[in-house]
């Protein structure tokens, strides 16, 4: 059977997040409900990661089997087609083998965060970023950051509904940039436990602040427990940018 | 009588555009409602430039005056907390002589136009840009916009309700650029006929596609006719960037 991998772009903001709930319409749901209309039938689909309500998504990766055979093209065009009026499009449409899974051949996940730091709110980018109001030094930020890159026992930054059998993890990346008012926060690893880019980058903010010294992210990395860490920054600024295969 | 100079942020999708109209709310109104409950009554606002339904902006400027003088950084707060949850923000308030004007004082005006090229719908740009399927040659665009530089009869990308006492005005930049999948038109004068931002993209989107040659975009600025250059661009592209003074 044709199994189709595809490359999605969202705009989290209206959604409960990638998976079905009881209250509230998910990503998942009406990309379902789209390829039905394809394909004639309910395929479900598989994302390689479950995005949170209002986080958004510019390079989200998903599978879905369909008995009938389509050019790719054909799959974007018509998925898009029907998606409408949704915030949810399809950037790519490709056959694969069936070995192929968009969660677990994945080796490789990168998202972004997006802070704003600046005194007035946010017009263009409410619902698309943090709004942070007191100045934040992303130097140290940054010198934060380095103490989390490498293998360690992430409990600390994870939460409580993790379903991930181990806290062990390795960060690839963990950049923080400042173009004027904008903060970006960009991370990189093969996997992340639920909630870890927003724990870190919760935690980050308060080096930013000056309410932490870089080195005690390291502290908090090594008591291995969520209290030690700093709060949850909010869905909104987060971004699933790319997935490696 | 003190006068405040604005910076104003706002996104435009939402409003009738800066100018109060009988068909909805407009950005002037929001704000004008906004000023009077910090000052106690009516203060009426005055804009750099009369954004059109759609658009939007990260640096339009506007002043008002008001008998109570206040801090200028109390101005910027107080608005941007009347103004909730619209989405206008004040990025920046200063206190300014009775001499300056934020329409008649300004000496250029800067635009960007935001045109995205690709197959797949926009979601996260929804409202935000001009979604453009058919692939666009960024630098035959750039070439047919250098026709336009410099000081010329614009009535071929007047817009017929245009209130403006002459068509001459004096264009110092028009730069066509692509990252990526986006296309930016950047456009700097000391001021624009009605349209006139709007009717050059949609002129240079025909050389884009290659119906037009770039010196046709001279043919139809020497027609001195609105017929003879394209249509008008949607207005979710355009962002009004910034006014000198």
């Amino acid at each position: 059977m044709p199994r189709y991998k595809l490359t999605l772009e969202y705009d989290g903001t209206g959604f409960v997040g990638w998976q079905r709930q009881n209250n509230g319409v998910a990503v998942q749901q009406v990309l379902e409900a789209a390829i039905a209309k394809l394909c004639g039938r309910l395929c479900p689909v598989m994302a390689a990661g479950r995005t949170d309500a209002g986080v958004h998504a510019t390079g989200q990766v998903a599978h879905f089997d369909c008995e009938r055979p389509f050019a790719a093209d054909t799959v974007r065009d018509a998925v898009n087609f029907h998606l409408k009026p949704r915030p949810v499009a399809v950037i790519a449409a490709e056959a694969v083998g069936d070995d192929f899974h968009a969660r677990f051949s994945a080796v490789g996940r990168a998202y972004r965060f997006r802070i704003v730091n600046r005194r007035a709110p946010l017009a263009l980018d409410a619902h698309r970023a943090w709004w942070v109001v007191g100045p934040l030094d992303a130097e140290a930020m940054a010198a934060g950051a380095r103490h989390l890159l490498g293998h360690h026992d992430f409990t600390s930054f994870r939460a409580g509904e993790c379903q991930a059998k181990s806290p062990l993890k390795t960060l690839d990346r963990l950049d923080v940039v400042r173009h004027g008012d904008e903060i970006s926060v960009i991370a990189e690893a093969r996997s992340f436990l639920h909630h870890q880019v927003r724990n870190m980058v919760g935690t980050l903010k308060l080096v930013g602040e000056g309410k932490w010294r870089p080195d005690d992210v390291r502290i908090a990395l090594e008591a291995k427990d969520r209290a030690a860490a700093g709060p949850t920054a909010p869905p909104q600024g987060l971004y699933l940018t790319g997935v490696r295969y």
